[in-house]
């Protein structure tokens, strides 16, 4: 880890050198049924130098003044670097409709709370300003790379693209008539609009979001499935969310969703499968099989009752697990370390087996498991050098997370995201000690009470 | 609520009036089976009066100049004020073993983790300064009464009493020797003698701690029904914490631990039976007969793979319901605001019913619950006049809980504790602006370190 090109140095002049008190990598991969952690897993008296974008050195620290004597050096005592947190699955903007309606029904929540208001409320500003609001939330909390599903994507690449944040986005596709678009054939023509316009910035990558099998119908999924393939664009779907969802299916065509999907070719590396909370054996195959990613979303699943998702028995069988948070309309954050405490703790209780998704292996998904869901494990996902400078600072040194045994361990189960002090995504420096440089934060939080007011009259 | 006593402005010379955003008073009882908030359960535009230790009054803002002209206002745009939180259920000196070992089947880390820890290095020392970092953990996240269960409940009362916190002191009774004492006997009477000593205290109240009916005979039992009776303390006891221990039981004794207490007149409203995961329906309706009190920890029982206390049973039941974190050493944390959500989230994955446990059912079982438990309803768990004034701001104008629809959603579905900006316990201002004002936090994070440093090299 601390072999560096000598020339290196030559470079350092404009070298930031990291001295924080833990370096988490993360380049350790899970082996399927591996327990417990071990200490191999952090280092203790390091520096990690960012150069430009990119991660260029880890190295001891009594190395640094030799190699990288020009660096200007920050010391981050009592802290711990790790790669930025990766939400595999959001819709960034709903978190306008933040605590709007809770504790209902999945229907009856869409269709009294949800549905109306989406229809009568969102416009292109709407897009943008939630974006926004959710940009500057999942900073604050350590996120620095998202997977978004919602309408307009122009709105949330604008969003994006002033933030900093790195994103994929998802190109919603639904057969009828939205906000966006009147039916698929415009989704799909609109969002690859979209997509020529941003393909070539290089934090912003681009997938297909048909929503789910019971609003995207086996022709559009079809005409997705050659176009993702082509244009080398991941599609990134809800799937078997609910029993009543997988039930109604196997009414209507007398197969259950995941199995059309295989039949389609549509299980592969490229498909990112959302929430997943009832699988049987078979189709835990079929997804280990074909490389088919997993993106787990705990805290939604538990608030709407959907269901808890293998995730112990998926590891096991050696798929890849990502972490989402879903959209704050129904979780009611985008927190990612609560919801990695939260799969953690999901695991165990379901499995009623406590050695299930250790605090590792949590961390795990919500950082590698994530970059390579979203097909970014080369640039994301771990410190490494050569990889993308996408780094946050945990301050342990707090009374919640004292003593410290183990860093791992307290990140998992102990710290709050406001122990998040520094985040920096491609070398950039967008969390300060806690202050966005590159948002506006009391702006985005007017915009938020506007919305607000206009909103809150539709209450039920 | 807002009618009070002319006479009480000759006393408001030492009032403070607190003008926040939001009042969420907790003083509606929710009915079993009760669905939704409403806009009923919070107030706006109104003040509440601290006068001393208790809340004085609560009254619209508008009529504040002409009760209460001399008080001294504080204004809390954004904030909300509520009944601080409490925590029904804590080992609190176990924060020293925060992190020391995890994801290990419960008798897996008993056995080879805790145990030899305990025994090799709880002392006073331990017990003082481990409950000294629990405390300033649980007032940095607006719990402003905690019961715990540990050994030295002599050094507890004293870490308690400089600390400014209101607190239930569980006396410890277990069998077998322990750091504490040689028997049960033993447990009693030592537990007895700082009964006497502290009883007068205002903010001190105690209980016989009987650790579990696998730990404590039934002679024990009886002896400590009899004397709890005599001297009006609650019982609180580990309860059907995992099937295994149920079951040993049975085959012990041919009876269920629960039946037996039930046998011996110990289920009544008495007792606080902590975790309560494993419950038939009839054990739920002599709960609910005889008033006995369910404190349920969500996240050690996740964590640890326990089980689910039925929570929506148990309220639908009747059942009063607190909630507690467990100790740091399980959970690994000490974060109320955490804990009522994971409650909420919990109750309805394990029942698959999004309508259990609302968001002000959640609340209600963190401050009223908490209070009925503990047999302090009169005095803590709600904003009313003539209670104590045990208040928490929490500050809802961040990023993280915008907008603001609805409070107590915000509060229980967004917000971390870190946004809890003030507490004060019986009228003390004791987190002021997230500064501890009668705890030395650096002297406690040192503490900590140095406890570290000695039980590290005990790591498995």
């Amino acid at each position: 880890m601390n072999i560096t090109d000598p020339a290196k140095s030559a470079k350092s002049n404009s070298a930031i050198a990291l001295v924080a008190e833990w370096i988490v990598p993360m380049t350790h991969t899970p082996v399927p049924g591996e327990k417990q952690l071990s200490s191999s897993k952090w280092l203790e008296g390091h520096a990690l130098i960012i150069e430009d974008s990119k991660i260029a050195d880890i190295l001891p620290t009594e190395q640094l003044q030799d190699r990288y004597p020009d660096a200007e050096i920050t010391q981050m005592d009592g802290m711990a670097l790790m790669p930025g947190l990766i939400n595999a699955h959001c819709h960034a903007a709903m978190s306008l409709l933040r605590g709007f309606s809770d504790d209902l029904p999945l229907h009856q929540w869409l269709e009294t709370a949800i549905w109306p208001v989406e229809a009568k409320f969102v416009d292109e500003d709407f897009v943008y300003q939630g974006t926004q609001l959710a940009i500057a939330e999942m900073l604050r909390g350590g996120t620095t790379c998202f997977q978004d599903m919602y309408f307009m994507p122009d709105q949330i690449a604008k969003a994006v693209q002033q933030s900093g944040i790195r994103a994929n986005i998802g190109l919603m596709v639904v057969d009828s008539e939205t906000v966006w678009a009147r039916d698929a054939e415009e989704c799909i023509s609109k969002g690859l609009n979209v997509y020529d316009q941003y393909k070539h910035n290089d934090k912003l990558s681009f997938s297909f979001a048909p929503h789910a099998p019971y609003t995207v119908s086996k022709q559009t999924l079809e005409k997705l499935s050659t176009i993702s393939f082509e244009l080398s664009l991941n599609i990134h779907m809800h799937l078997h969310e609910t029993t009543a969802e997988v039930n109604d299916y196997v009414n209507q065509h007398d197969i259950r969703p995941l199995e059309q999907l295989h039949q389609m070719g549509l299980l592969n590396p490229q498909l990112n499968a959302i929430h997943m909370t009832h699988l049987n054996q078979q189709e835990i195959d079929w997804v280990a099989e074909t490389g088919t990613h997993v993106i787990h979303c705990p805290q939604s699943n538990m608030k709407l009752a959907s269901g808890c998702c293998p995730t112990g028995l998926l590891l096991d069988a050696g798929v890849n697990l990502a972490i989402g948070t879903d959209g704050a309309a129904s979780n009611n954050d985008l927190d990612m370390l609560a919801e990695l405490q939260s799969a953690a703790l999901l695991a165990k209780i379901d499995s009623l087996n406590p050695e299930q998704l250790s605090a590792y292996q949590a961390l795990y998904a919500a950082t590698m498991g994530g970059a390579k869901a979203l097909g970014l494990e080369n640039q994301v996902g771990s410190l490494k050098p050569g990889k993308q400078a996408d780094i946050i600072a945990i301050d342990l040194n707090q009374i919640e997370t004292q003593p410290v045994y183990n860093p791992i361990s307290q990140i998992v189960y102990a710290a709050s995201r406001n122990q998040v002090t520094h985040v920096w995504v491609a070398g950039k420096h967008l969390l300060d000690n806690r202050k966005l440089t590159s948002l506006n934060e009391s702006t985005i939080m007017n915009n938020a009470r506007s919305w607000k007011e206009k909103i809150k009259d539709c209450h039920q």
